[in-house]
């Protein structure tokens, strides 16, 4: 058997249809399929209706080499792509015995009985046979047309992503992979970062680095044609990072807060944090890295002043004069977390997230971070663009990056960042 | 002219099939249309190629009333949608004379002269028309095949919307929105919810109801075939909520974070949080409310067994007796918030949310919340299925969910809680 050259994607919903979902599936299995050599020719996206999933399946048999197809197969009667397969396949659906008792053991170990309706899902076309679920109810379906595998998986992205991996594994093994390096940054400008980086933009270059942005996040991707370009891949990627030294943080799916994480475990320091305006997101994209209570010991959110100066010390005359959002009660709102909780670094976040509460002179988006630690203190005010949730979001990155530049011994200023504010 | 009932979309795009960018334009431009009771029957995603482009087109026009196309109008020679609607059309590609006047304008406001790769972006098919783009380069383009319209759209979406809007306004400004109501519920699972309200998603149905899980969050979807269905839309939607209370908690976009803030608002009560597993997650829902401030005066994120005694007052021969992760220590947290604060209610996280830390007695994903209240205090035990992310995001939601069911005096358990647990 050779391994399929391309292949055609199928998400079904009629809530992808209404515009009431956004399909990531076919960006998913793209990727995943691009990265073993097997190219998508094409995506459709169709709704919870037999005939038109049958077409759709009959069409993209008829051109690629392998087909996945994602969605309809849970256990209410909209859910109807084990028909369409049926169709396909002209094989009538019969019961899968063996899954049965797969799926009322599932049941039994959360301590509930099996509803009736559950019993749909281990149907399966005679002639296909079902693909194990590990994190779901609804298995999958293999089959193959005249030659051309295909595959059906559920929708829910956690039950898919282990599938598709069992189907890569299957027809995709032994196709070696791609050599792909995505270097991520945060701080610093989309075409700041193209400048810096010119040259090996450039349209006709062996190997062009592409880059995107994406929720404050700029990312580089260097493809490789084929495994033997990986040392090449490898030589860019670390210029693209010198270029773009000290904002670039991770490689590929690395986050911000686990390179954090890893800087502070590697040192033994600690790190409390002391959120206004972020109101606990700080926080909870620290606790987000495995081990974290390693460095982590606990932080407070304070959000009524009432609680600024309770919890951590910060002065009523500061408060009065300076306000809440300002560089003296940022730093010592970072100075009373670290003290509280004694830890090596103190953060702190205060801020006007909107859509209320913004002044001409402090606007929304108008945040202070501030840090503590042994060698002092140290406050930014940014002006964030955007509306409340993505002005928590930049601040929680903004907030992140600082510490990891002062772990690191930088005070790069950081895109959105406010020169000599007081 | 009658408005176009139907309508299909194809998404143009190599780095879309390759899975480095994520089609979003599928939805934007399906809600769009369904608003206006145009429904899309299928979307398409192809690559750079005029064949595929051309073939995807046809489909598109056989099928339905209207036909969107998104993508592909930029300067490169790898934008080559206009060359496949010229094919589509069989009509030769010639140059706009006043776009070209338009073009040079737009570069000389910018202080720079048109490059000559400009000069494809004002090309169309001879029978075609222009549509103005005051956002960027890229015209759009305007026919009609056997009576069927066709527009092409820019691919970046602040280019792509506003002629969208012209779009829509074009061929279906007279259709008044078609009512649609999307009832969300959390603490309740897919199958459960689907029997209770099994009658009315049948599929001979007028109206037939449709449901959805994403994120723990259970969606029913109830949509109008035209105005006149509003009365009907809104009597399903009542049912539905009845047949799912006391866990349905919203309607559309509505979060339920926003709908604990409702009841807190509603009722003058004020709501404090300890965090151990989520780690700042639940504060940083609760303060993702638009005026969160007036019922949240702040919280603690108590990671450390040395800050739950500290921070919150509870005993360390509980801790020692019964773990973290226990009854005890969860409502000594929540009673600690409450009291600290000053709040009305205190709710509290402590679970083991994985990798590691799990035990045979209490495995990854065992999590208990507690509260405390006027009336006293609670807690309950859960097994959350997933891995790290998934734990805690679906302890916010149960917390979330037992808080808004406190208010509301009920106390029904909720999806993946354990009875009878000590």
């Amino acid at each position: 058997m050779t391994a399929p050259r391309t292949a055609c994607t199928i998400s079904v919903g009629d809530e992808l249809l209404a515009g009431e979902s956004l399909d990531t599936h076919g960006r998913t299995i793209a990727a995943t399929l691009g990265a073993r050599g097997c190219r998508v020719l094409g995506h459709r996206v169709v709704g919870d209706d037999v005939a038109a999933i049958a077409a759709a399946m009959r069409e993209a048999l008829a051109d690629a080499d392998l087909v996945i197809v994602t969605g309809g197969l849970g256990p209410t009667l909209d859910d109807v792509t084990r028909e369409a397969l049926a169709e396909v396949l002209e094989d009538p659906l019969v019961v899968d015995v063996e899954a049965v008792s797969t799926l009322e053991a599932w049941f039994a170990g959360r301590g509930r009985p099996m509803p009736e309706s559950n019993r749909r899902q281990v149907m399966r076309p005679s002639s296909a046979h079902l693909l194990p679920n590990p994190h779901g109810t609804a298995p999958g379906i293999a089959a193959s047309v005249g030659g051309v595998p295909i595959a059906v998986l559920p929708g829910p992205p956690r039950e898919m992503r282990p599938m598709l991996d069992l189907v890569v594994e299957t027809h995709l093994a032994a196709e070696p992979a791609r050599p792909v390096v995505v270097v991520r940054a945060v701080g610093i400008g989309e075409s700041d970062a193209g400048t810096r980086i010119a040259e090996f933009m450039r349209r006709d270059a062996p190997l062009p680095v592409a880059t995107t942005v994406s929720d404050s996040i700029v990312s580089a991707r260097i493809r490789g044609r084929d495994a033997g370009d990986a040392d090449e891949v490898e030589r860019l990627a670390r210029a693209v990072e010198d270029a773009w030294a000290p904002f670039a943080f991770a490689r590929g799916e690395g986050s911000l807060e686990a390179a954090v994480g890893s800087l502070l475990a590697g040192s033994g320091a600690t790190i409390a944090t002391a959120e206004s305006c972020t109101g606990g997101l700080l926080a909870g994209a620290l606790t987000a890295v495995p081990g974290s209570s390693a460095w982590f010991p606990g932080s407070v959110v304070t959000y009524a002043n009432r609680r600024k100066v309770e919890d951590l010390g910060v002065s009523e005359i500061d408060l009065e004069r300076d306000g809440a959002v300002s560089r003296s009660v940022a730093v010592a709102m970072a100075a009373g977390a670290r003290a509280r909780a004694g830890a090596s670094i103190g953060v702190s976040t205060t801020g006007i997230a909107g859509p209320d509460g913004g002044t001409d002179a402090k606007p929304v988006g108008t945040v202070w971070i501030g840090i503590a630690d042994d060698d002092g203190t140290d406050a930014r005010c940014f002006r964030f663009p955007g509306e409340r949730d993505t002005v928590r979001r930049r601040t929680v990155l903004a907030a992140l990056q600082l510490v990891r530049l002062r772990l690191l011994g930088a005070s790069e200023p950081l895109l959105w960042e406010r020169a000599s504010v007081s």
